[in-house]
């Protein structure tokens, strides 16, 4: 009988306790999670601060005791892993004050990623606030009640989300972002402008540019202070990014990759042997360039989480191929996704590309209901490849247009393959011309 | 200078007739269209007819005068082509009384589909109402007006369409389909009891297996007659399918195909040397069999239409590859879209399928306004081979997850290729785990 461990009951570690159950009927499998909840979606914590949705419990999808119950396998919650011993196969687990030995023969990392805290002044005062777990969401809720005005650091995803949230709480929203543009490692200028634009309209106060130097107040924070001025705020949301959750790893042994996180290979297994590693602590391998990269996202860790949890009771049964960067975000009503590489990434990886920036609709120009897509399709200036896309527009839709191109550019689609490509047309779905046709034809320069 | 005639200014006519004049600026490009207009949707038709599109006219993307004045086209609208000389390379065009030849050097035949009438008594009568043009949608709608019981005869797109229009417009709607099921060209059985339960939940008279022999009436159809009873009705929409319209193909010597409509090759050549067409009239190669197919729809027709027009003044530019047989419709707020293979298609052609048919949501568990998804995913059950998928949902996003599977199939993914595809997540446009991956799981049999 196979004992499998695994670290971490988020979308990685769940998954792959249910995948190794379900392949070995026989093993024993044990979930040792750091906070209450398993199978807990980080993604939604926005949404449970804003009370879109009601309690930060419902982001859970499974109970721990339904794990228990219904899958056999031991959960362990709030249990901290204190240590791990590669040679005696042992983790010391501490609940409470009690500390357990729990032996296992394979083990799955899946600690996931943390808040990158900038090193400045003032971040260690109240109020100043990161979002890791959803256990986290009363605390934040309690923080922000009484808040008048508050200061998002941070363009990204959960500064974009937050930035909604925070509104239609009532609140008053600065949002400081050092780099020019807001979503700086997944759009374009061009695409994040109009993002920004929205931001303004909708009554963001948007300071772009503009770097963080302190946090300031006595006790709890007060003020903002950047390199331009000074903001006198009620709480601080810090959205400055994460990084891998490393520290078990690294004391199993286990060797980080270029990127800094865990270095594992397609079937998820780490240096160290019998040692796995799934979801937002590990690197992964972009199928468009066969680059290491370090992309946390939380359906890549569920599939991550599923190769890891099955290769550790059958063996290499299962590769992960990678991400193509496929990722969605949305500020109110306006969905923003995007795949493959902005064209700064590509420039950065010395491709040359072409571009278009095109306006469109999201139905026939007779129907009621459409709404404006800006579609962006970048492709390889010398072969026509298809190497990305960004997205935006006030539909649901625009994020599975992004996953048409996911899937084309990982086989390889031209310009001229996607303008060809076989996508459905009735009058209310789509424009007859559609979107991405459109766009391949702006950018095949008058080839199509 | 070469001189293009075009005749069919529908989806593949304007299209290369735009291309044509594109690529050679010094061309004399003429475009015959037998209607009114140009650039026409018949596509929206039911929706004109509803009065969703307040007139037909909206259908048009651009008016002849546009296309005139804009793009130096000489359109002749109302205008009938009443023979061709190959030999003398020679159209005559009827307007009105009058019959003009006109030369050319280049011909492109996209005179589209007609309505296929089914050999039965009664289909003379007054009342009974075809779709095909949208200069047909006054008449149409004057006819229905006081209509109080509507039979649809068909229940492909057009009948499913029409119904929902009819029920809107405050009518009784009798369905009949002689086939056992709704949409049988396009669906499986099970997808198609969904839009049967849909169907009937909103108040249509769904008569399936239900063969209609007669309409009767003195003058006026006044009763379906099918092979199990009388019904009567004060209008009937003959929907019962289309057929390429190839008499001009026919007088020019070009070759039909298998199907019955005309062959072209891949640069949409007649086997008429400088006779090209393209739309509707022309079969198509389906990518994922390599056989020829007979399925007229829009978006294959502007492709198919910038192909033929490219060539004609440039010679061999530009390739159709074919299609996948994506196609989408919808019945209220249920979505319908399909790509690839059905199951009875594949087995059809000797393939053994497998199929998974899944009850999904389209966004995470706990957000609000969630819409359920069908996805059936369809596989080749010795090679896994992705060969189609058929989507229902009220949400236009299952258009595009149907998009997703065309290009994938296209390319040859197989289930497991599937299940690792990077699509995108955030709680607001997708569950973490995407319907897509989750019924390749479940086709996957316990692999994945």
């Amino acid at each position: 009988m196979v004992r499998v461990v695994i670290v971490g009951g988020g979308a990685a570690g769940a998954s792959a306790a249910a995948r190794a159950r379900r392949l070995d009927p026989n093993a024993e499998v044990v979930l040792i999670e750091r906070g209450s909840m398993i199978t807990h979606a980080p993604c939604g914590m926005p949404y449970a601060i804003g009370g879109i949705v009601k309690s930060h419990e419902d982001l859970m999808t499974y109970r721990p005791e339904e794990f228990e119950k219904e899958r056999n396998i031991r959960v362990l919650t709030r249990a901290a892993v204190l240590d791990v011993d590669v040679d005696k196969r042992m983790v010391a687990v501490q609940r409470g004050s009690s500390v357990e030995k729990i032996q296992w023969d394979k083990l799955v990392i899946a600690t996931g990623a943390k808040p990158l805290v900038p090193k400045i002044p003032g971040v260690d005062l109240k109020g100043v606030l990161t979002m890791r777990h959803p256990d986290e969401v009363p605390e934040i809720k309690g923080h922000l009640e009484k808040a008048k005005t508050v200061a998002v650091v941070g363009g990204g995803y959960i500064g974009v989300e937050m930035a909604e949230v925070l509104l239609e709480m009532g609140k008053k929203v600065l949002l400081f972002e050092m780099a020019d543009q807001l979503l700086p490692a997944t759009l374009d200028p061009d695409t994040a402008a109009i993002v920004a634009e929205e931001m303004k309209s909708r009554g963001v106060e948007l300071h772009l540019g503009e770097k963080v130097v302190e946090l300031a107040g006595t006790g709890h924070v007060s003020k903002v202070v950047t390199e331009k001025g000074e903001y006198n705020v009620d709480e601080v949301i810090l959205a400055t990014g994460v990084k891998p959750d490393v520290d078990l790893a690294l004391k199993a042994g286990a060797k980080l990759g270029e990127t800094g996180a865990v270095y594992v290979n397609e079937y998820m297994e780490t240096t160290v042997p019998d040692v796995y590693a799934a979801g937002d602590v590990v690197e992964k391998t972009h199928r468009l360039t066969g680059r290491r990269v370090w992309i946390p996202l939380a359906p890549t860790a569920n599939k991550e989480g599923q190769v890891a949890g099955g290769n550790a009771v059958r063996g290499r049964v299962l590769k992960f191929p990678g991400v193509v960067g496929t990722a969605v975000t949305k500020f109110y009503n306006l969905y923003i996704a995007r795949t493959g590489l902005s064209e700064r990434e590509a420039s950065q990886l010395g491709l040359k590309t072409q571009s278009a920036l095109i306006k469109a609709r999201t139905k026939a120009h007779y129907m009621p209901g459409a709404e404006t897509v800006h579609m962006k399709l970048i492709a390889e200036e010398s072969t026509g490849r298809i190497l990305g896309a960004q997205v935006l527009g006030r539909s649901q839709i625009v994020a599975a247009y992004v996953d048409i191109v996911a899937v084309a550019a990982e086989r390889g689609y031209t310009v001229s393959d996607m303008f060809f490509a076989d996508i459905g047309y009735m009058p209310d779905t789509a424009p007859v011309w559609h979107p991405l046709i459109v766009a391949a034809r702006v950018l095949s320069r008058g080839k199509l």
